[in-house]
């Protein structure tokens, strides 16, 4: 067997150097994408925005999963609502704007003017008398499920999702430290990014590739630093470790903020990569938190939203400016150099020679991710 | 049951509120798409152009249907003839220039120069020899069927079509009093729209949608005033009431022009709606006629032609150039009103969650065009 | 039978009009697109670039043939390799410039530093160990079969490709009075083309079409010279004659050049014409050589490399300057006029109307073309 253990502050890790990759139709088959947006994008928990985005009542953020929009708003009582974008009388649109605010406390169809509550419920439908073929309530607009975990809002688009707690057992309590919920949006970049979203998450989940890729972000945490603590299911990631004490991911080394609330001990020299299975990557750093939302729009095609949170005082400090600029900075350098090898071997998979590659020991835990997608499609590859 | 019956004028309307829309794979599907074409657009006779387009010997006007680019013309007899845009010798597009005349009597191949006269027969095939494999009889160009209606030009491009006075006998007679022959295109406008055919006609032949989405029209023409004096088969269409005296569809809705011809009575105050199935929507109105030419090119995009119709003299009178404005500046104003709400009604159509939608009573002839569409494709929808 | 024979010079010519020409949607169809993919440009000979491009070891150019990309390069024995472009680790692109020098002598993805030698052997896997799932000599890059013929290198995708000397048995000997391997690009233009490239193919194998499309090609070589001398298989092609005494395909129609190495006799007044199928077209000069390398991008879609060579001493004498680009100039010119038919008929046969079309006696190679198609697809047309 080609299998060998190194030891790295006491844990062991096996070295499986040749487990094979995806075939490389999974990266650019239109049918396997359309069964992905099928049996992942509309089954699982999708993140889909901060519950500051929509903070007030009648706030609302529109968000895109293939061909459905959601309108995530929060209705009278507060309580968030993710209802589908599609008025029950002739399938119009109801709201085109990316995000803003229902101030009439209402939804009107701009077709026919029917009206619907922030809870989703038909209030009106002018000229329509309730009958035996037409009734209000068979008319309120579907919705999908919400959960709102430490801020981050996810929907699941499944008429019978299973519940977020199980799905998403590793990251119940997890980061609590973080108190996440607190922070706000400091900065966002959108990147339109021509790859497979699992090229992404792939991407994101191995450092074998940093040396040659981000020789930067390399210096502050070095290759053999990195260690896994969540290997199974929807939520696998680990840590690497800062060489710098009150280090963190910024052009020059330094924190660029005090201490995220109560993180403490070890969690103030080590970056956390968690991916949230499918669609958000997690970075908890000891001074603020980086993650990347990731919208397919094909095979090849995805939108990434790249977010930096910091505390709100931070924020509010115009001294701080200079800082949160250096971490900006910092990940949209690394994140390019990603984008890059990213989308080169989106081009690359395509050819016929290609069959399947090989994971590095380094890379194992890409090989947890590939099985998640087959077992999420019902597939089942000859290994 | 939800059926009720209003009377207005002496006519009873049975309000049947709740009959349920075609399902949203209608205005999405590839396939939809393709059956549309082969079985309504290649079968059906189809609205071409105003015979005033083609008005001398030669001149000609290309009409695009789908994949058969049509070239239509006058024979040296004054006939009007829609030659298959494509050589008989090896498939070349004849012509390119999307309007013109042929000066020189006949039409010439740009490759090998076969020469066609404008009946279509192949005068000249440079070096060939007639034989056993070629005789130019059997290489004249492909016809479609022609029917000038009131000048009006249809064409058909099944090789054996229904007759046009049989398919269209709702039409035969109708609107005489406007002798629309002899109307001249005052002004066109050209639209390019993201949204399926039949939500055009959809959106047409109901005014459910009026006093949102038009809050001017539906001041000259109140809502309640509709009515339908035409609901079956191909041509379908009805009138609402002019609430000015010596009124008509403009931006202070008085009248552009004295009333057109023969027209009188009633049809002084009556703007009338026709959908004259599939691809034309005419609106006389009593000083002018307005219509719709629909181009699908695909099951989310279409062309849509907007002609001004007016008598002859009064476009030739320079002081009524200002009252031809107001009434396109209406109508361009009432048009882009309703395409916003159509390509919303195309993206939200999309999602899984829309099935099928209600009809209102009001909108209870959208049932019959529904009906009209599936009874062409053969299909059959639990109702 | 409608048969006939015309006597020039001593050859006798069948006049075979009428016969058919292939169905529309061999040039729309993408299933069979995809088919001769699969069956013509993934099995074949296939040009890709001239000798002198990548003359120096370590001097790479990117070839593209559908979803293939091919790194042609000269590795440190100097031997022309054809390797897949296409990291055997996880399937990385390993090069994105389309042509440069691997300095190194070494080919680095530049994901995880795999790297490769000129032969494509993986050298280094940085951290990879060997064992039983994983070996260096199982990860070398796919290669190409290459074949050197007159400084055109072609390459062959095929994993048993048949051998080239007996694929191209007519091109053996042929033109080594031109010493093409000495000659040099002295100009490219690339052409984005809107049609199959069986069109072009089909449009460069005769001249039927030339009095009407090329009145000055008409003048230099009228149509009635257009002899063939070869018939047969891949390689097809024919002649025309010079009307002037040192003349050529120029402008003015002179010479731009003295003769090529030991051209002489009969093939100073003579333009051959040569169809190296699927890719190339040869068309040798008395004083310099043209040739059009042709990439299809999609059924209606090619991008149509054209170069012009000469003698290195004529390139490189400031004098000649003009007299090249008076050939240029010619060609381009030429080449237009081609472009804009085969574009035209491109769109013509895309109707249903268009069933087969009908070849004249001038035209008859062209149905030799078409037949070499439907051998290499395996199909079989009533005629």
């Amino acid at each position: 067997m080609g299998e060998k253990k190194f030891t790295k502050r006491g844990v062991d890790y096996p070295i499986v150097d040749g487990t094979r990759t995806l075939p490389g139709k999974y990266y650019h088959s239109r049918e396997i994408y359309q069964e992905e947006v099928e049996k992942i994008f509309y089954k699982f928990w999708i993140y889909a925005c901060r519950a500051e985005e929509i903070e007030n009542v009648g706030d609302y953020k529109l968000i895109q999963v293939e061909d459905e929009s959601i309108i995530l708003t929060r209705d009278k009582e507060g309580k968030i609502r993710a209802l589908f974008n599609v008025c029950s009388h002739r399938g119009t649109q109801l709201c085109t704007e990316p995000s803003g605010n229902f101030n009439s406390g209402s939804i009107q169809c701009p077709y026919h003017a029917w009206t619907y509550n922030l809870a989703g419920d038909l209030i009106a439908a002018p000229l329509m008398k309730e009958g035996d073929r037409f009734n209000k309530k068979a008319c309120s607009l579907p919705q999908a499920s919400v959960y709102n975990w430490e801020g981050f809002v996810f929907i699941n688009l499944d008429e019978n999702p299973v519940p977020f707690e199980e799905h998403m057992e590793a990251l119940m309590g997890k980061f609590s430290d973080w108190k996440m919920a607190e922070l706000r949006i400091a900065h966002h970049i959108r990147y339109d990014l021509n790859c497979n979203w699992k090229l992404i998450l792939q991407n994101y989940q191995e450092c074998y590739h940093c040396p040659g890729v981000h020789p930067l972000l390399s210096e502050w945490t070095p290759v053999q630093s990195a260690q896994h603590d969540a290997e199974k299911g929807a939520v696998i990631g680990g840590f690497m470790d800062l060489t710098k004490e009150r280090g963190s991911m910024t052009m020059d080394g330094e924190a660029a903020a005090p201490p995220v609330c109560d993180v403490s001990g070890d969690d103030l020299q080590r970056i956390y990569y968690y991916s949230i299975f499918p669609n958000l990557l997690l970075t908890p750093h000891p001074d603020f938190v980086l993650f990347h939302h990731i919208t397919p729009e094909g095979p090849g095609k995805i939108i990434n939203d790249c977010y930096w949170l910091f505390r709100p005082e931070v924020i509010a400090d115009p001294k701080a400016k200079e800082r949160i600029k250096s971490a900006v900075d910092f990940w949209d350098l690394t994140n390019r150099q990603d984008w890059q090898v990213c989308e080169q071997m989106q081009i690359g998979t395509k050819s016929k020679r290609f069959t399947r590659g090989y994971y590095s020991g380094r890379e194992d835990i890409l090989h947890q991710l590939d099985n998640e997608v087959l077992k999420a499609l019902g597939h089942n590859l000859a290994d």
